[in-house]
């Protein structure tokens, strides 16, 4: 139980229980079978708190594909290996509307606008691969998550993996895009094989909220636990997680939320409440931002029911 | 002397001297004559804590145009007047790039992004003006910004406002944009000349401290004070702030300072640290985002001497 | 009877038949409710051939309002007036999709694509106005009008001009973002002013083929004519006609009749076969780029029957 | 000797010193090595009139890549194949700015603006691929040139294609973009290995005015010849070219050549003049629309001093 918020775990269950009965879900993603194939229904919710307590509801244990989510640990570890050079690679700025991201890479000499729409990323991972085999840099990507979550049994879903592949044309548009500007150092399907295959690792919401710590704790996995990265470092990347996380609903999610947070098109979320918790919600079903539909109302209802957000207590 | 941050004001003296000895200043708009004659040596700083001490730095009761930074006020009061309302003439996700402005007005029906994008704090004004007259309007924004700041003596610099009206062909355009989308209600001509002028208030950054002050007390004036606005508008305020406050730089400015805020091209910076404290600098030399350049690395070292970020203490 | 082409007045006839009887009539513009009134089942067509000869049929003397056509005979004064300085002021591409007119106006400088978007034809409106009051400016394009039409008593609907004035916000946003960028000279209403007047201009379909005729003659109103211009600019006014005459169906106009022409939203187009003859239609149905419906199908019939295609007899 | 333009040869021969003799030459293409290797100097122009007169002038034996110019062959080609059909995968108006291929992509569902864009030919190159293997396809547009040039000794420069398939990241991108919004029904890798090959192809001047006739003679390679295609779509092919043909330079040419036109970024440009001469013309140097700027400037005078404009004679 936690001493710093006495009634988590019952807020937790309360709010998995509210969500499990609302009758708008939003939409499954489609755009391959296997995301498709996610049950609408589903719902979890775990919260870590500073502590370390662990307050868990609904299928909080149940795997599924993280997506976009990844682009977080990807971001920390590349800046942990080439520091603020991947600034000459990706911006750290909004991006406006989905619209955007194409005619932005023409605008602005093929730099994305920051790492966490679908061209940033790729240039991240570029940026991971560079010196290395794909094989190597997906083995460094995953190893790092299963360390960040104190856990070795985390995997990919090659057949999440495999489809993405055969039918990211858009994503293969953009790296060429980039290639063209001299902005990716690697062979774009090298690059683009290993960025297919973190987005589809598989997490629990239990796992990811475990990943998620060392943005709570200053860089810290606990409170006093080891380093992962700088206190500074953490903090940046809660502020472009803050500004960029939810696509074109970034502004929405922190209107309502409050909070850091990264959301994938499996329908997770991933937030951060600095120095109180690392929480995963995940249901599958989505907004028309992409994000998830219960998912983020969860986090509106558990932040104003907790007072976590960081604009004001 | 703060209880709460007992270095406040050395913290803020130590900053001022500082920023006074930098060679680097930005370079001062000049756009027109009125902002252009600013003294490019100019700093100041004051930072008002949670117990209303006050430590000041620098030319901190030196009057300037505080421009866009008008732009939280007439938020503030709009959302007061019509509530929710507001959000069917202006949105609340980041722009992009400024190339978007007129862009995204085509694409997306004439509603701006933002309230704090120049067509946005147009549609904002638009609705304070409905139903009255302009001299009206005016004065109830000028009334407001005198209470909130407990400041009678705050006035608008006529010159300023005259200079805008005739050169203000971009936010003409805009609200012309706007009207053929009938997004405003109100002649454009009429709008506009509200706009002008509320961007042309002059305040010293110690007036303006104290005016943001009810953005760090979820909505009072005060820790007990008086209530300027409900504690989830003032959160969501800062929200706004944080993620739409500094054009094209703010994810720089996220980045950096890790504080809602929000600047204009007079130098000015308002910063607010939820429960902490209301901070205003200015510093007349810009970015290449127009954001002031000494105003920006002050709160950049202040918030990092105080671990006043909102990503992590 | 026309000796090059005896069966002229026969074929202009029997497509005025066909076109009567087709169910298809396109949308007629309703944005302003002087053109809303319009008849749809109105139909005229009038050719002029090289040796003066007119074939008329259907509604071929009923005025119309010319609207966009007008910005052929402003362009024409222009020329004549500043020469190929007016290119500093306007381009002479073709636009691409109507979205792209505030877009290219942003990366393009402010400079217009060409003279027959809206943001063009204002930008060449402004140099003829350049030195006078809008009161001359508008005479002055109205006398010219009706020398090229050799008819005194062509006039402008006022009740047009004031409709169009009333409602052009994307018209006044258009030209203040050119003042904006320094494209215009003029204070942009005083701009506007004559042009809302000049597209409000009223002419019959005989009187419309009547003023296109220097166009055909290499400059001269008639083979022997006086001259109106100079064989070189007559030909490249053509050439800014085929490139730009249809808005975003200019393509579709080129590849279906072969023959520069101008359109407007009242339904009219202006046609000219170089050498051969000067052809006015209108039927105020428009299709969705906003040409009339009838008048194309009717100009891509009278080319095939007669040859007259620039692209191959 | 030609009897419908007796001073036929000598004009060509004057144009060709007088080319040879102006030192302003643009600057060749430098993407690929072979293209940067041409000589800066050269400069070839031949003229076949409509009754098969020849007149050469300058380097108009050497072979040179025609590149896009390649693109006015497989339109022909595709056209011919599957018809109007095309036309859901390609459209027909100019593109406006080179900025904007990408974006209109984008807003118009992935269907390219017209078949001379890179994307559109693209576009049309899938269309001749389908349901053949790529060097079947080859196979065939080669042969095709083979044949509308009288001359099997036409080949392909493996070299040009092996570079630009190489370094065509730009339209990798635009290939796989297509493949999302499903307008191309070929692996992008087919498709573009037939579209760089065809753009390898390498022709002299000679060769290429001989290709070019069946566009002067209503579809025929001469005027009682065999017919390469009907009569009205050899003037809708003429149509696309004036309207297309030139990159973002289109209206410039329309303007001061008159003649519709193919232009390739290896310096040549084929054309027409319709029912009086198919035109080649060849020198590396290109002005900032990518046009060879010699031979726009030799076209110019060419159409001038024989009357050859379809504006008007």
């Amino acid at each position: 139980m936690s001493d710093a918020f006495p009634h988590l775990e019952s807020v937790v269950k309360e709010i998995a229980d509210e969500m499990r009965q609302r009758p708008d879900r939003g939409e499954v993603a489609t755009y391959i079978p296997e995301l498709a194939r996610a049950d609408a229904k589903a719902f979890g919710l775990v919260v870590i708190d500073a502590d370390g307590n662990v307050a868990a509801g609904g299928d909080s244990e149940v795997p599924f594909s993280i997506q976009s989510i990844s682009k977080v640990f990807t971001l920390t570890l590349a800046l942990g290996k080439i520091g603020d050079r991947l600034w000459r690679h990706v911006g750290r700025e909004p991006s406006g509307s989905p619209f955007n991201s194409i005619v932005q890479l023409e605008n602005e000499r093929g730099i994305p606008r920051n790492p966490f729409i679908n061209a940033g990323a790729i240039a991240v991972t570029d940026q991971i691969l560079s010196g290395h085999q794909p094989r190597e840099a997906l083995g460094e990507i995953l190893r790092f998550m299963q360390f960040v979550a104190d856990d070795p049994s985390i995997t990919i879903d090659e057949a999440v993996a495999a489809s993405e592949q055969r039918t990211g044309f858009r994503n293969i548009a953009l790296a060429n895009y980039m290639k063209a500007f001299c902005v990716l150092d690697n062979p774009a399907d090298y690059t683009l094989g290993v960025y297919f295959h973190h987005c589809a690792i598989a997490m629990s919401c239990r796992q990811l909220a475990m990943a998620g710590r060392f943005l709570v704790h200053q860089g810290r996995v606990a409170k006093n636990g080891s380093s992962v990265v700088q206190a500074e470092r953490a903090r940046r990347i809660n502020a472009i997680m803050l500004m960029c996380g939810h696509y074109d609903g970034s502004g929405e999610f922190a209107y309502r939320v409050g909070l850091p947070g990264k959301s994938g098109v499996g329908g997770g979320i991933l937030a951060i409440a600095p120095g109180k918790a690392s929480i995963a919600v995940w249901s599958p079903g989505l907004d028309h931002s992409g994000n998830s539909h219960l998912g983020r109302i969860a986090l509106e209802t558990l932040t104003k029911r907790l007072g976590w957000s960081i604009f004001g207590a």
